[in-house]
């Protein structure tokens, strides 16, 4: 009655085993480029969706509905036989006995591709794990969302000035991509469809602060782009500074070097990442940002067998820099990945990866973006329409459903009002809202 | 430089104040009625959105997303400058000093409207409370959601046939429209979209359940039209069955009177609804089912300035039967409380209410609905688009707005994937599909 497919690691087709651990970016990419071949894959991830990350800062933002940047993996997977998909946890691996561990028991490998990407870093900032609200995973989004929503219902109940202002600044620490894009986002959504929802609050109550510890924002693109970015912002009312360095995030304020406190309810930290720490307890070389470093076929020195793509690969550009935790590299590793299985497979060598950049881009908002992309800048509308295009374009390849489509580039481009709800599974947010502050940002 | 309308019950304009309690049906017809009118109107709810009830199921069944049949509050009455929103959980009256007490501190009024709608009914069935899904709110449809969801992932990876039949069997107790509803539409999850996406799981290892007292289901339709929804059901898969009377519901189990078990993780209990126990300790006349007894005119006995309605509302019809606990009683008394407080404004005497039956409907599935409207009963196809009608007029005529709607009917007429996520916020369900099992349905 039951089919073999079901009975978990004990299975044994004959044929090889690929266990694809993460699926994001680098483990979907490699699972797509082995369906079909003579291998068993098992795609191992402890959700049953893919995010597509690039676009979560639009969730964070109420500009779209966590529904609109995530997909079931299965339903990715259903029409490849020959992928299995897990939901659990990966919770180690045991190199010598070809092993990982799950939170669903282990599981023997032939080959392991690792792409369990990355976590937030706070660098050691006094009072940032426990106050400032991260925004990596789906898992931060929406609570921070809810956050906000929340905050504005306390303000427009809280007949205080002092705390009113407190609950009305937004502080954003970090000014790479994700803190411009959620930076602009934010202010666009209060802005825009939030303010008039609340006429108790007067706009000028509201404060958007982007805090950037370099003299630029957007450090790895062209300087007059991250020039350009920073005064968009300042025009849409976020006060973008540079030169300013977070000494402690405390409950209700941030203290910058040299004594000045912003005083807030949210701090949202985007100010760097690093590999899952647990990762290095697992045996594997780890370098620089908890990295693990890989060679020239993103195979782990020492370890032939186990492949690593994404943000918790750590590979060097032919210029000595480290590639960047972007959703390319990862696509592209994961795609090297699974070639160099199969060349192994069919007894060719191995091919080493090198990194294709097609450049960066970074919103600011619903018609002003900058690019960096076939070695020319631009911005403005024509950066945000070049953004716009590459992204459904590639949505289209992704989900492989124009419909779909449909469905999120309406919502983005209309402001969708539903995103704006203060959902149940969250209590602890809603019962924030409830109380007189919400003053308890990272409950 | 703090607005007025912030400074929460000291405002005083000098003109009658309307404190509305819910933000169900028939409060947001009382306040929509009031708007614009020469009255103060406070609308208090503990959710900052609304919910469209009669769809609610679609969402338990991953048929729609939750953002397609919620909608801000504030969104609502943007327009309107008399009508002020307050996110906060009402909890308790004080008539006599004219007080409303909430979560954010006591309100005045002038005019009570209480709203607060009804809550799940167990009937002081052994574990029902513990172990059941309710389906009353959206807090109870999300987590049962993620439930369903967890099961399949949990019975994918399981071996014993045993444990997979009691993970794969779902049992919804009760026969009237919600049960019927939510019975179909999770047959028509599981056998379209969900089924193919587990190639592990035989159809034939899946069991939906529908177990209902009486002996027919819709017991408030015309007889014929309960036995065709007991057929199409069967068709679909769905084992309906009359006359049975659940005993107990234990952990991983269903006694039913005679002694059979059903063995399954998935309870769902939607045979009966109540007015909210903690109304009984307001000093207001409580009556059947929990529900306070009003007069002609929707007033409380005793307190001409307190009204209730919906499925708080007791009131009977001209044959002696209460009015049903449904959307149209409660829109329908919303607007007439309204319009009975502008008449006492004005000096007038208050009008009596009558409830205007428009009928019933009930879907089967996407194909197949009964309706009881007009004084003639429909069936099959007719009925399923007769209610597909309705509801889609009644939505653009809700929401105002038929940009939103298309995004409602293109869900749902088009199965959605992205509703079959489990996503984060609802750690308990998700951290049960860890485990081998999730054998904790209310945890």
């Amino acid at each position: 009655m039951v089919p073999p497919a079901a009975q978990g690691g004990a299975r044994d087709t004959g044929r090889p085993r690929v266990v694809i651990a993460g699926a994001g970016f680098g483990g979907l990419w490699a699972a797509r480029t082995l369906a079909g071949h003579p291998v068993d894959v098992v795609l191992v991830d402890r959700r049953n969706y893919h995010t597509f990350l690039p676009l979560l800062y639009q969730v964070a933002a109420a500009e779209l509905g966590p529904t609109d940047i995530a997909y079931p993996v299965r339903s990715i997977f259903r029409s490849a036989a020959n992928v299995d998909v897990r939901l659990a946890e990966v919770t180690g691996v045991d190199a010598h006995a070809h092993e990982v561990d799950t939170s669903q028991g282990s599981l023997r490998y032939d080959y392991l591709v690792l792409g369990l990407g990355s976590v937030t870093h706070y660098f050691g900032v006094e009072g940032a794990a426990e106050h400032a609200f991260p925004l990596r995973w789906m898992d931060d989004a929406i609570p921070l969302r809810h956050h906000v929503l929340a905050c504005f219902e306390a303000a427009a109940a809280e007949p205080d000035p002092e705390r009113r202002r407190r609950l009305l600044t937004f502080a954003v620490v970090g000014g790479g991509p994700t803190g411009v894009e959620f930076a602009g986002a934010l202010a666009e959504l209060i802005h825009g469809p939030l303010l008039p929802d609340y006429p108790s609050i007067d706009r000028r109550e509201v404060l958007v602060v982007l805090l950037e510890m370099g003299d630029r924002l957007l450090s790895t693109m062209p300087p007059h782009l991250g020039g350009y970015a920073a005064t968009r912002l300042r025009k849409r009312r976020v006060d973008a500074r540079l030169g300013v360095r977070v000494e402690a995030i405390r409950p209700g304020e941030v203290l910058l070097a040299g004594g000045e406190r912003i005083r807030t309810e949210t701090v949202v930290w985007t100010a760097g990442i690093q590999g899952d720490p647990a990762v290095r307890g697992w045996g594997l070389p780890v370098g620089r940002g908890g990295r693990v470093l890989v060679g020239d076929d993103l195979s782990v020195e020492g370890h032939p067998g186990i492949y690593v793509v994404g943000d918790l690969a750590y590979r060097e550009d032919d210029s000595g820099h480290p590639l960047p935790q972007v959703a390319q590299v990862a696509i592209q590793q994961g795609r090297a990945v699974g070639k160099n299985v199969l060349r192994k497979l069919r007894g060719e060598p191995a091919k080493p990866f090198h990194y294709v950049d097609p450049g960066m881009l970074a919103v600011i908002g619903r018609n002003a973006a900058v690019a960096h992309v076939f070695g020319r800048t631009f911005k403005g509308i024509v950066a945000w329409i070049l953004w716009l295009t590459i992204h459904i374009t590639w949505l289209i390849g992704f989900r492989n459903r124009a419909l779909v489509l449909v469905n999120w580039a309406w919502n983005y481009v209309f402001f969708r009002r539903s995103v704006r709800l203060i959902l149940p599974g969250l209590r602890a947010e809603v019962a924030a809202a409830d109380r007189p502050g919400c003053d308890a940002p990272s409950e």
